[in-house]
């Protein structure tokens, strides 16, 4: 017998575990008063009538799903990076007293799609985007379609959308000035992908802060911000620039991938080479020695996005807002 | 206005549009084959009308939600492990197709009392459930219920629930056979969190091979599956038997941990001290060298966690079933 053929009404549990239609009310809703005896009473009578309550008739009368999208990037590259678990944890906080769910999707060809018709179906509320790249088409069909959407960051395309950044070019310039109150004369940076706003801002941020301290023309190789890019880069950076005494590298993931190659050179981190990370994720605390690095409050940032996105489902054309989080630099071992 | 108000039909829609019924529906169902032009001009009326259909009707008549929960325990150990990447992209092959929606939920006081409110009311079909400890209530909690719920491994206590696992002894095994054909002659074993059947199946499928192999009571170190358990195990590790030649560490984020602990103690992996990890997550990609590791199809067990729960979901009563991946062993350069 399948599940879904079952019509059993809230009066006949009641009637079946001699309590009231309230009592069993409560006990569907989770509360947590109801006395232990009396809830287990309620649910012997559940399992034994096979009953199901529908939240669909709810969300028939308020037109709310109580669901939001967050839309990651399917890309090799985010598997395995700790950005990923801070953000859910961030965004967690602010919908799971809410009784928001939180409904994960990694982006493919039919994302945009799939994302519209699911807003238009009334099974989401609205979208979470992180780390969306430069031709990505689903921002701006959010926003033609009105539809409450947040990004994770700066658009690399200027249209009108709510997003939440950390201020990216105050934190190269932290990283700067750290590397240059050290004492490093030849300081260089592995950026990341320089087609996102990210990677150029955190350059800009950088290369200025080290010519307002005496060091204009600093030597920048590109890598996309994953840990094999940042090995590549590393390889290159030492080879052809064998005197570098400071490196800035735009990832905390790209630094894991540089350090053992560092090491391979016969340099010594930070005597001979200080490095300095960006993001402060779990991959700082796996490098050996621990990462300097400065911190994205992601957690701090998620939360944020979730809350202007809720004030979106509340109220259409709520005005275009974007929050930015500053950075701070954390100290460890190898700068 | 509040989004909420609005009460447009399809009709109104489709008479703005000057388009059937029919093509407005296809439409707002994302179909891919409508008329660019067509589509837009149907896109433009549902903006100007505030068109916003709803699936909670298609829901009250299906009694299906079309949405599974997947819960990760909360602990801060789970933060940045690759793993939990791994099981989403392996779940949404399966659940992406179909329409149906991933709930990502992490543990908590009342995760219990939450999911099977969620499960009654209808917003939701079925849970995964990831990495439970050995006093969860939630699993048995489900199974009383007559809830669809599969696990990701082995339950710690002998209930009738479906999971799906990978042979947790023969990977172990694996790993003692490649260390003894290295010749390693002082083997010992880092292992997982021993109050849970992945810690406790690893030993004891390694202890039986090495002991097969002509080499009994194998000195073991508990850690807890984290990074820093790892290192402190290492550290105790080469403290204590200086004179080990061959490790196998039952997690690749532990081994993660221990390698820089024998680089500080001046042992090069793999001449002096042989490694091999477990998972072949993206941990054992990062170390320095690249770890030898006991690969779990992680991906394919997730996929079929989703089979089996969506099986339950379509037929109440389906037969508890477990399901077993085998392990292999994937060589890099840490032994």
């Amino acid at each position: 017998m399948s599940r879904h053929q079952k019509r059993v009404t809230l009066e006949e549990v009641a009637r079946v575990a001699g309590v009231s239609r309230a009592t069993v009310s409560r006990v569907v809703n989770g509360v947590t008063s109801v006395d232990e005896n009396i809830r287990q009473t309620v649910e012997r009578a559940i399992s034994t009538t096979g009953y199901l309550p529908n939240l669909a008739a709810r969300a028939l009368v308020t037109r709310r799903a109580d669901a939001i999208a967050l839309v990651l990037p399917s890309e090799n590259r985010i598997v395995g990076d700790p950005f990923f678990t801070r953000i859910v944890r961030g965004v967690s906080t602010v919908l799971r007293p809410l009784g928001v769910h939180l409904v994960l999707m990694m982006t493919g060809a039919d994302t945009g799609e799939q994302v519209i018709a699911d807003l238009r179906q009334g099974r989401l509320d609205g979208v979470i985007l992180v780390h969306t790249y430069q031709a990505d088409p689903l921002p701006g069909l959010l926003v033609r379609n009105r539809q409450p959407v947040v990004l994770s960051a700066r658009p690399a395309e200027p249209i009108p959308i709510t997003y939440v950044d950390v201020n990216q070019t105050a934190g190269g310039a932290l990283a700067a000035e750290h590397l240059v109150a050290r004492g490093c004369r030849r300081v260089a940076t592995i950026t990341g992908s320089l087609d996102r706003p990210p990677g150029q801002d955190r350059l800009a941020g950088f290369r200025d802060a080290m010519a307002e301290s005496g060091q204009p023309g600093v030597v920048s190789v590109e890598g996309d911000f994953t840990r094999e890019s940042g090995a590549a880069a590393m390889e290159r950076l030492i080879t052809e620039h064998p005197d570098v005494d400071g490196v800035f590298i735009a990832s905390d993931l790209m630094a894991e991938g540089a350090l053992p190659v560092l090491r391979r050179h016969g340099r010594a981190v930070p005597d001979d080479i200080a490095v300095v990370g960006f993001d402060d994720s779990s991959a700082a605390l796996s490098c050996d020695p621990p990462l300097t690095t400065v911190r994205q409050p992601v957690e701090d940032m998620a939360a944020e996005m979730a809350r202007q996105l809720l004030r979106q489902v509340e109220q259409v054309d709520t005005p275009v807002r974007s929050v930015i989080f500053e950075p701070s630099l954390v100290v460890r071992q190898s700068a």
